[in-house]
């Protein structure tokens, strides 16, 4: 029985909340062969895959994060335990507690073992990031725990430029950005807690002039021009040569020029197309993560395709403390931007409605490498014409059966 | 820094809530391989991925569905639009409501359009249907839309049996029932609802006493005769006939055991080795399911590891009253009872932590086809042998590399 589809529109009954959506044959295919490229990608890296569950204690989905990701958390009570749970918005934490908890396993401290773990999943979000975003990202990333150095970072930012390229990106653009650095630069400065929100948010709105009274009241007058000069030190690898002469009275501040710097060679060998920026300046991130950062951008879409870098010592509540870097993507967002280059489906094989059991081994044999559609009982071969271009037809043989193409209509 | 594993397992917070679990690296990849394998079955029979979303509006969720559903869904309030949201604990529903979308879709009537629907996702439930039960199933399976006739539910169970074929699984047992023959029984007897009630309650406990009691309520000595032995009417194919004894005076009756029995015999010549069942006195799915039902089990495991059956008209809510039947099955569940029977994983490659260019191209070819793990620097190559079994060493001339054994130490 058909109605308008105008009553079922008001009826609100197939609606879906905003910022949901379904993934309908064409695009679900699509993103299920990017899932397995990227999948196949973080594991000949030796990056294993965890599973962690869609929900879990309130309290471990947010440990170690900002409270941003708690606004962003469903929250259910258990019936069972009567205990707070959380749908996760984000599954790095949940890795961050199988790494500790792997790492530590059997009460033995393998606490300097290095663990790869690369995952994918729905998350979701109780509201959208920006007006088109949706609330049902498939985060998928990788994590590296237990390397302090940076060949670590090098690593995880290889394999997610490696996604990137794999998907088809066009045009990759890369920020490389350091919290040591701005971290260093107030703790030098000594300023009390309200100065220090004051610097973060002038230095946020690049609101020049309220710098430079900022800049005044710090005592040392190489710092008060560093401080004046943060929003310029962002842009292609010359600008760490200016931020280098602005530091040389700081050997820590040097030391992260030059973490990001070898960070950017390193890339940059690796892959010459990758556009680099630069900026000791950036202060997204400053409340989780605790070294190099990095974001990639494509064309004209405005927010960082895939994003990460250092967070040591996330592991801590669960009573681990480990270096760790990782990086993570959302494959919804990265399909969008990808089509088109992504292969497209095989055609099929359309069979008869016949339910002779030579057919059925006819088919059942085809299966193993084709796609085939049979026809059930009074459906007429014109219903798969645009997605089958071969049908199976008897033979001159009797329970003989062979292939014939099956031409457009 | 180590701390003892009991301080940190009284702290909680990596504890899990009861049947929520982790899937950890060896079993992750190893369900991964699974639903890969079962994925691309489904894609040789023409049914086509969809992903419909984590949460929805808690009326769509729960549409057409028993009140049992309603009771397993958690429930979160929308702040966007301010009303009830669900996490599903099921996809048919999601998946039906796709259905009517699409069977309509631009306000034409193609209601008796052939859908072919497949999906797999994480479901959550509010508790576990048994002790040892998961809250968060990895829920598989295929639906078959606008479909009437017997050769749609040939073609769904066919594919379940593939499906548990392909995962190893050793002995398979298939239950097949019918709905409509016990609603049909019930018809005829007229009963009052309080008396229906009783029938039913007496029906699943099987106690025959009781039976005979309610039986002589029946007008039509025949049909008193049939409910008294509904209760043996389950077993092999033998039962089908005296069924048909029983069943004489009345064609409705006679029609549900012949499509039972058609079933049964397309089953039986596709996939000899299974073990069929007849039972025209199941009750289950009685609120939910309007014709041919069928369930699989496996050795010892007490529940069925795969369930479907025609579930007609649910998307009527949606505005779409289509023949609908299909089948889902827990891959968590079935990779338990399949365990032993997947390939396990190719060993990988060590490469030594040098970052020379040449070393860098090397691995990147390898990495297309192997997989290799970089050790970081002052890593041994103890840490990975048993996971390598080949390393990559300088060969004689500069710049060049090779292969060679990695004996296990």
């Amino acid at each position: 029985m058909f109605e308008p589809s105008e009553t079922l529109a008001a009826s609100g009954k197939w609606m879906l909340p905003d910022g949901v959506e379904d993934l309908l044959p064409h695009q679900a295919a699509s993103i299920e062969r990017l899932r397995r490229a990227v999948l196949d990608l973080y594991a000949s890296w030796g990056y294993q895959l965890v599973v962690p569950p869609m929900i879990e204690f309130l309290d471990s989905l947010l440990t170690g994060v900002g409270s941003d990701l708690e606004l962003q958390t469903f929250k259910v009570t258990d019936q069972l335990s009567g205990r707070m749970l959380g749908i996760r918005a984000d599954m790095t934490p949940q890795v961050a507690r199988i790494d500790a908890h792997q790492s530590m396993a059997g009460g033995v401290d393998s606490s300097n073992q290095r663990n790869r773990y690369c995952y994918v999943g729905s998350v979701l979000k109780t509201r959208m990031e920006s007006v088109l975003a949706t609330r049902t990202p498939t985060q998928s990333g990788c994590e590296l725990y237990g390397e302090a150095s940076i060949a670590g970072d090098i690593e995880v930012l290889s394999m997610m430029l490696e996604v990137l390229d794999r998907a088809g990106l066009p045009s990759v653009h890369v920020d490389l950005a350091h919290v040591g650095f701005i971290r260093k630069v107030m703790q030098l400065a000594g300023f009390d807690p309200k100065m220090d929100s004051k610097l973060l948010d002038v230095l946020n709105r690049r609101a020049v002039a309220e710098l430079d009274v900022i800049a005044t009241a710090a005592s040392d007058p190489q710092l008060a021009a560093l401080i004046k000069a943060l929003p310029s030190l962002g842009g292609p690898a010359s600008v760490l040569e200016d931020a280098r002469e602005l530091c040389h009275f700081d050997h820590e501040l040097l030391a992260a020029i030059s973490e990001i710097e070898t960070l950017g060679q390193a890339v940059t060998s690796r892959y010459p197309s990758a556009n680099i920026r630069y900026d000791l300046c950036e202060l997204r991130g400053l409340n989780y993560h605790t070294g190099l950062m990095f974001a990639a951008y494509t064309g004209d879409y405005g927010q960082a395709i895939g994003y990460g870098g250092r967070y040591d010592n996330i592991g801590l509540a669960f009573g681990s403390r480990r270096p760790a870097t990782g990086f993570s993507i959302d494959l919804k967002v990265l399909h969008k931007l990808a089509v088109g280059h992504v292969p497209s489906e095989r055609s099929a094989i359309l069979a008869p409605a016949d339910d002779s059991p030579s057919l059925w081994q006819y088919i059942h044999t085809l299966r193993k490498t084709e796609k085939v559609i049979q026809l059930l009982p009074g459906q007429g071969a014109t219903d798969y014409a645009t997605v089958c271009d071969r049908q199976i037809v008897a033979a001159d043989e009797p329970d003989k059966w062979q292939l014939m193409p099956l031409l457009a209509l």
